[in-house]
């Protein structure tokens, strides 16, 4: 198996990046291929001490950057590392890609370069995060804004398939992220949605999730419009860094509560595990043909060796064939429902 | 000073709500009027000790409920408790208005009762959240759903001018809650809303504010639409509890935990009480033409407390004339701008 890795996607790359890749490439004995400039990959792999792998690499000067306009950069580079490396997908050559790149850029360079399956009209990124109970998926966490009622169907379907093949969940709770439990809240969008969720027998729908109860663990699967869910996300992330600090600085301000730290240290840790996305190491895009995994702009080499342990997962469990072949069956957006 | 208080909103009303009020009542030597059922509202009062207050009550037995279809409840009961202490401040006998009920029945009600501002087309939620600096304003947290990007830069005005009297902040830095820094970053009213307040000399705007960074403190008002603003408030509230109970579990695993948890537990506290809502006890809804503070549906008698301390600080500042005389003068959003 080949996974394409964008080299040069990140605030910490080539280094991070190339990194995590080999890293996971030696541990779980896969073929890489890494995309981008092969003079500031090489060196990274010569550090990372590459004998006896299967690494291939792709050379390209382009890439984009974090600032740049997704649409317009993507136009201007047609040699950017992350359209080659969905080339590689699109042609067969590799069995997934791994970016921690532009994520804009990323889910338009899939649209073009893999297409849409049949039955998405929009793709969706399905994020893996923690909850008192077990881990949970939030659907769509920043691919599309601004969506209908029926995209948030189609995120329902795809996160619902994604939650059985990634998390072993048999049949996932579906909940639908809103300002309030009672079927009257939210915008419109969120009020069609619960109609749409409630009328299709195929889904194990629970309702709507309350922001507030995001971590609480009701649902297996939280579908929620793409700028909602990625400022629900990075919000948390935020908020779990304010709360490190402030502690910190209230630590520094007795011994007592220094000597409780480091008695409590390890509790602490194994919490901050659990909200680290660096844990996850990426997020799948859901709706487009072929498997694409986009971590964090940040990510760490862990983070990238995760993302890529992901992708090997995700391919050999063939979850793009089970993806394609559930959302053709009951094709939930696209066909009236029985009593209409 | 009168402060009216809608003693039946609220998951722990009436006993809370009277308990706050009362206690924020004796404490600041304000008059109080308690607008709800009487029979209900009388035997809390006495378990407060009411001995030398200046309060009446407005008897109704009508109230909107939490799971209710706002508008048509108002229009069912037009003695609704948050109709009837509205009316008190569209007829001057009370200076402002605080409620713990049902968020979007009281926006509804204040708007029909008070009206709105002429400069302001949509009314808001300021909410005053903690940050690693200082404390900042978040509007709209949950006012108004779905905002064009004129509405938000009306926000933003009034965003100014509260964290100017509320935070005595002499010229608030301004960011616009976004999901990146870039001006390209965000949905197209978040880009247009851009646009605006980068072009009007009166703001101190710094640009978008990237959602992972709303609690670095980096912007005393961030202007945000309202289902984003509540979903990121939720999010963080259901975020802090779920950390804390993680945390609890971790630290009944092992004794040195337990241990350190007892030598570290003033400084969680401290950093508990920063990012607890009671603390601000509520929100003003801002845009209307009147004082009118909106509180967490779970609020304690604490939060209820520091509600009615709000109010009646925002009034004796005189925060209502100057709103609206600062409106008045650039009138940002109704007004082209001179170069255009």
């Amino acid at each position: 198996m080949q996974i394409a890795v964008d080299a040069m996607g990140g605030d910490f790359a080539p280094r991070a990046t190339v990194q995590g890749a080999v890293t996971a490439a030696r541990q779980l004995g896969i073929g890489l291929t890494l995309v981008g400039s092969a003079a500031a990959i090489e060196p990274e792999v010569e550090r990372s001490g590459p004998a006896h792998l299967d690494l291939r690499i792709v050379d390209t000067p382009d890439f984009i950057g974090m600032g740049e306009a997704p649409s317009a950069a993507l136009r201007r580079k047609p040699r950017a590392s992350i359209r080659l490396a969905l080339d590689l997908v699109a042609r067969g050559e590799a069995a997934g890609v791994v970016t921690a790149g532009h994520t804009g850029a990323a889910v338009m360079a899939a649209h073009a370069a893999l297409g849409m399956l049949p039955e998405v009209e929009r793709p969706a990124l399905a994020t893996t995060i923690p909850t008192l109970r077990h881990a949970a998926v939030l659907i769509d966490s920043g691919a599309s804004l601004g969506c209908r009622a029926s995209h948030l169907a189609q995120f329902a379907a795809m996160g619902a398939c994604y939650a059985r093949v990634a998390l072993g969940i048999e049949s996932p709770r579906l909940g639908l992220l809103s300002i309030g439990e009672e079927e009257s809240k939210g915008n419109e969008v969120m009020r069609d949605a619960h109609r749409l969720l409630k009328r299709d027998g195929a889904l194990n729908f629970i309702g709507n999730v309350d922001a507030s109860r995001l971590y609480a663990g009701e649902a297996d699967v939280v579908v929620v419009e793409g700028m909602v869910g990625n400022v629900a996300l990075k919000v948390s992330e935020g908020l779990v860094e304010a709360m490190e600090r402030l502690l910190g600085r209230e630590i520094a301000r007795s011994a007592p509560a220094r000597l409780g730290y480091l008695l409590s240290r390890s509790a602490f840790r194994r919490v901050r595990a659990r909200v680290d996305y660096a844990e996850q190491g990426g997020a799948p895009l859901l709706g487009v043909r072929g498997l694409c995994i986009v971590g964090h702009g940040r990510s760490s080499a862990r983070a990238v060796r995760n993302a890529v342990a992901l992708a090997a997962r995700l391919a050999s469990a063939g979850f793009m064939s089970t993806l394609q072949r559930e959302l053709a069956v009951p094709a939930l957006a696209s066909q009236p429902h029985r009593d209409s």
